[in-house]
């Protein structure tokens, strides 16, 4: 279907963020779309203006974002920070750009929708120039569980995640990396990134688990965890689901997985329901059978858009009550991917 | 109160599988808690026969486990493996002694005890012999968690676990740290161990999470899981508590951590309750203060014999449910220091 649109002569598309983990990925997966465009504009912080770049052969020199760079711009990818994003968004719309955002900034404002185009790609049309692009963790749990919801509806969410450390940005990677090298070389290091950059401490990520992604709110959970549950129920369009979350930071590269239970309304479901549901379900792949021990892993999951679902089973108390094991690419579903993909629907809707 | 007892001459002691990973902290407790011993044997599989181990300062040479072995031995600490303890557990009980038994053997048996000496030390007095020492996920788990059933009810306990290699014995956290070297050097690497080295497939496990311990039972949880959900059960003497599981492996040396959703009977208990009650609990050691990122990490908890707790939130939406994060070293208070728990117990209670 998408390949169809390629009749069209091209979008002159902005990637802010070009020299980031994700803005890579984004890169990559326009180029791997072979995304129509006609213009291609990079942009970066002041910090990394003057990178090169290659896209489909050719060098491109990113610049230093600022209001007039979005002068032309029809959409604009964004991913680099928070503050960026507050800083430049309404920049770029008042210049006539879409903005899909990739940051938390715009995520829970009720004039933007935030959307996963497997779930709510109607969520679109209701744009005024900004569309906020979820969390990781958030994306690919919704994928999952939005099929079930649909088919038998879906009450309660309880997730506990199992998160890469990419999420954190390239610098956390080496972080990992070094410090893995380190201990199995059984030399000295000074945990100086995760769990959270700007943070007060810093804690060892290799051969550990660190119980905060994001810094505390006042209630106790994290904000990822808050992000995970609030981001939920406004994709979902469902303010009384009981959603709730634990998120961890993991010593694995890339690829978050989540444990999560749930419980549906129908409690004649069964796994096979489930599977059959799952296995037809836009971006989610079934790896689920135990005689064969096939089950998601992130390190499987690398490098493909799709989302993962396995371990399917019936909670042995509850008969309404299912737990599932999803994992997917936190740079790609979580990220790149599903920017992307909100760009391929605004062009298949003739939003922009 | 442990000390007073030191004026006894000691007992004759056996250790089974004493060049394991958990047999070779067992003689480090017994060393550290100074326990009474007039006599002690060592045991092995006919594998590790020969082998010499050092205790207090005396070189003791392992023999091979056989029925004669245990002739005049009071207490006989069993980890050898479930088929060990299944061939030699009634020789020694037999010839008199009193088995703890490490492995899975006998844990759901009826005439056996499967005791944690914080939550129901009481149930060593019905003994026949054989004491089962419950998995170590299932131990630190019941030890956070009784003083709150005791105070405020309990009725359900949805746990997801983050599980160290060393659970897996010594030859997966080598092959965990061979991997990790492989994969920072990108070498090829073949994994042969790891989830379970008598199963099919073998994964990676370095920089990855694998959604399975122990092999897979007809309904589709793990025996690690099931493990958990029956064990609990009859530690706390409650069959009715609901229980589910989902265990994954992690690259982390030692120190398993859980992250647990539980629901009380009584809605009007708020953390701060459920953190006085866990200051003062045996064996738990509070490490809850978001604002100062104070919560337990499996790095931190290696070497203690304490069960840390931190993370505790109240669920967002059921006024009975909270969150918890249990950490704790899987060797100590998950095997060897439970085990040599128990032995004091026996002691204390003049069982022996």
């Amino acid at each position: 279907m998408w390949k169809e649109l390629l009749y069209m002569s091209g979008y002159h598309i902005a990637v802010v963020g070009a020299t980031g983990a994700v803005g890579q990925q984004m890169l990559k997966t326009l180029e791997d779309e072979n995304f129509p465009i006609s213009q291609l504009t990079l942009l970066s912080s002041e910090r990394s203006a003057g990178k090169k770049v290659i896209f489909k052969g050719e060098e491109h020199v990113v610049k230093a974002a600022a209001p007039q760079s979005f002068e032309g711009v029809q959409i604009a990818l964004f991913s680099a920070g928070g503050s960026v994003s507050k800083e430049l968004a309404s920049e770029a719309v008042n210049r006539g750009a879409i903005v899909v955002d990739n940051t938390s900034a715009f995520r829970m404002d009720k004039n933007v929708p935030l959307v996963v185009p497997e779930v709510n790609e109607h969520a679109l049309k209701e744009h005024n120039g900004i569309i906020a692009n979820p969390n990781c963790s958030t994306i690919q749990m919704v994928v999952a569980l939005e099929p079930v919801r649909k088919a038998f509806g879906l009450n309660k969410i309880i997730v506990s995640t199992y998160q890469a450390v990419s999420g954190a940005g390239a610098a956390a990677i080496e972080e990992l990396k070094s410090q893995a090298r380190a201990i199995l070389d059984e030399k000295e290091f000074t945990p100086e990134i995760l769990p959270v950059g700007s943070d007060k401490k810093h804690y060892q990520i290799a051969f550990n688990a660190i119980p905060q992604i994001d810094k505390f709110e006042e209630n106790g959970f994290t904000f990822e965890e808050m992000k995970m549950i609030n981001e939920t129920k406004k994709i979902m369009e469902y303010d009384e689901l009981h959603v709730a979350a634990t998120c961890v930071r993991l010593p694995v590269v890339t690829g978050h997985s989540e444990s999560v239970y749930i419980e549906i309304d129908n409690g004649d479901a069964t796994v096979e329901d489930i599977r059959a549901l799952l296995k037809e379900a836009p971006g989610v792949v079934l790896q689920d059978n135990p005689e064969e021990q096939l089950y998601p892993m992130p390190a499987d999951a690398v490098g493909s858009n799709d989302v993962y679902v396995g371990r399917i089973r019936k909670d042995l108390d509850r008969p309404n009550g299912f737990h599932l094991w999803i994992v997917s690419d936190n740079l790609l579903k979580g990220a790149a991917w599903n920017s992307v993909q909100i760009a391929q629907s605004l062009v298949k809707l003739q939003l922009v």
